[in-house]
């Protein structure tokens, strides 16, 4: 039995189906939505309009998945989870009738929930968060002609992105974030270069300065946000892009042990500590592997790789997520940005003494024609010159050079070995010292002149 | 003293000016040509006119360098090197005066030279290598109103990247190559790709038939090609695209011992087998960390590896050259094609049992704009699933993704580890799994399948 229809949950599910036929494993998947395995971060593509809509955003369809085998069931909610009768209790929404199901195994995968705020006007019409599809279709449906100011609450992924997606739509967006730069993956100094690009493309970004409340009009609808600092920024919608977090009530209501950063505690196997119930996607904790803590990463490719881990072993295989390094990339407007590995203040929480460096370079051969900027800085362990974390900034083709650095960090390479990498080479795709190459060099640099103080 | 002033010979001159001052260690270096430290690997791209010419292609012309206080003298060739007395006998073209120079330490570095396949006619006027810049010249001076049909014998990088440059020229192009696909060092599958491409650009492509003579005019001048199974390809110009050799003459009659590979042979620090006495760029041969056997690798990014290794530890540092593992990449027309590790057929040479497999995907998410294919072809050890080797073909964004392969291979990873790297996601930039996971996720499931049976 399945909790969540989206990419953790049926990822489980289609590997376990392979692995056993429908007369040895019955699949039961419950789905609160419409909509299944679809690429919620693909909505705010859908809402700026490159992207045409749910048909091309659904991976697999709940009928697909029916095909294949799985009693997928969409509009129904699961309300509570039983561990000793080992059952569920599921509401139909559309016919409104509840009921019952056993389970032997249960795959929970609930994702996660918009952060709210307790600020006063918060739940007032008019105030969306971006998670589901269907959100998508809310906030898509509310995006007409009568709407022109949109105030967006959280400069961090979700939130720039849907501000793209309304500026591109002719909209006047601000976005409002209480620390000094938005992403705040993202250290200040290549946060800075974001709110540049942001403020670039005519979106306005108010920073240092946080939502303190939604005020509505006589209509109970929201029509302006108040900051800490005494704006007032007048909105026709507000969407909240203050990141997510697990969705696991319903978990912990059944007894299902939480881990220390919040998300459900599994194990390598994706097991959690109840016998018989697993876990994936947005709403686990996993390991990451440079600070050892358990962290709550909510991003659909993590989900997929737990998903099909899950759906192996129960399969009767054998397969493992060995953690995570915090890798991530997004684009705003023509700025791409990525990182991997710790930020600064990761690596100071988890405590690591590191040296930073920063090194521009081009995307190609700098006479070749197309060759973008890309700033690269990494966080190398001080003495060691082990890779602690990276991050890129730039323009086309710059973004997924973070691979590179996500790979190394991930062997526990140190700088030196690093900047000896064969890594590819030809005039329309890299300088001759690739951009990574130098960055690592002048790392390497750096410790060693470090060392020798 | 350094023998020749380009990638390698300049970087180690360079890094050890910077750890000596010119009243400790006094640098010469000679240089045949006009150009010091200039991307060859450009050459084609002049001449197909995206890139400017000289002035763009050096990185740091002779003046700079002697700005930097090393005393470059270009025009002049060393015609002789004696090891007792370590001197080296140079030859100014320019004045046509000979002379003797004394060294304490010396690098070699004399690049390559373009294979001339001993066929009659390979003499003749008309028919053009391309490795210096000084050629490169030549052959744009060489392409002026009277030359229609270019015929270019070799369908490797440069004799493709030559092709597709006289082909954005107007001209009427033929590549001839003996071989049933283009680019050896790609398997045949992923050749074909690229013998597709090709010939969608117009460009001839005749295969499994190589260069048997060139024909000369009244003029002496070369007119045509014919060919081992008897065409004739009538030819205002000849270019020769058949690779190149390393330039050890001087090294071989001087006594400084080759390897295995016909490239002079050095060690990690890159010291050749004569005490005081290195050797860097296209003309060593450098261990390829897979098979553990010599190759001679002629790539810019390897020359500027192995010169700063050698300034390094002229400079009184110390520093190594790892080897390589074969990664290169290269664009025909919109044609990306990339590969790291081992081939096929070096994968048979060096007795590795591997099985392969390629997966088709697309470099965004599938309904983002800008989605292209990209193939991901890996050869996988049997048994173990190690990483032997990949091969990526596609179009924009596709290649660079053989830089995580390479860094995989240089870790020793397996196709299991491989596809749970955390890389990065967003739907402008990869599908949520990315091409590259999807191919290690199937060559896995192959290895697996393999070792039940």
């Amino acid at each position: 039995m399945v909790i969540g229809g989206d990419a953790a949950g049926m990822s489980a599910a289609s590997q376990a189906r392979r692995r056993r036929d429908p007369g040895d494993l019955e699949i039961v998947a419950f789905e609160q939505g419409r909509f299944t395995s679809y690429s919620a971060c693909g909505i705010p593509y859908w809402i700026g309009g490159s992207v045409g809509g749910p048909d091309e955003l659904v991976a697999r369809s709940p009928e697909e998945h029916r095909k294949q085998g799985i009693d997928v069931r969409i509009r129904t909610r699961v309300t509570a989870i039983d561990l000793d009768s080992r059952t569920v209790h599921a509401c139909d929404l559309e016919a409104g009738h509840e009921y019952d199901e056993h389970f032997d195994c249960l795959v929970y995968a609930s994702g996660s929930v918009p952060i709210r705020p307790p600020i006063p006007g918060i739940d007032a019409a008019g105030v969306f968060g971006v998670q589901t599809l269907g959100d998508g279709a809310v906030l898509r449906d509310e995006l007409d002609d009568s709407v022109r100011r949109v105030v967006i609450i959280g400069g961090g992924y979700i939130g720039l992105e849907i501000a793209e997606a309304c500026q591109v739509r002719g909209l006047d967006v601000t976005v409002v974030d209480k620390a000094a730069t938005p992403v705040g993956t993202f250290d200040p100094d290549i946060g800075s270069f974001i709110a540049d690009a942001v403020r670039g493309m005519g979106i306005s970004m108010i920073l240092s300065d946080g939502a303190a409340e939604i005020e509505t009009g006589s209509s109970g609808r929201a029509v302006a946000v108040h900051t800490e600092a005494g704006r007032r920024l007048p909105a026709d919608l507000v969407v909240l892009g203050l990141g997510v977090r697990p969705n696991v009530s319903l978990a912990e209501e059944a007894g299902i042990p939480l881990g220390t950063s919040g998300g459900i505690a599994v194990d390598n196997r994706m097991r959690t500590q109840v016998e018989g119930v697993w876990a994936a996607g947005d709403c686990v904790e996993s390991v990451h592997r440079l600070s050892g803590r358990r962290v709550v990463v909510a991003l659909g490719t993590h989900a997929n790789k737990q998903g099909r881990v899950v759906g192996i072993n129960i399969g009767g295989g054998y397969a493992t997520f060995p953690g995570v390094i915090g890798t991530a990339v997004t684009k705003v407007c023509d700025l791409e940005v990525a990182r991997t590995g710790m930020s600064e203040a990761e690596a100071d929480a988890a405590g690591f003494c590191y040296l930073t460096t920063a090194v521009d370079s081009t995307t190609r051969a700098g006479y070749f024609p197309g060759a973008e900027p890309i700033r690269t800085k990494l966080l190398a362990e001080k003495r060691t010159g082990r890779l602690l974390g990276a991050q890129i900034v730039g323009r086309e083709g710059a973004a997924k050079r973070i691979d590179v650095l996500a790979t190394a960090i991930w062997n526990e390479m140190h700088v030196d070995e690093i900047l000896s990498l064969d890594l590819s080479y030809a005039p329309p795709f890299a300088p001759v010292w690739d951009p990574v190459l130098i960055a690592a060099r002048k790392a390497f640099e750096t410790v060693e002149a470090d060392s020798r103080k």
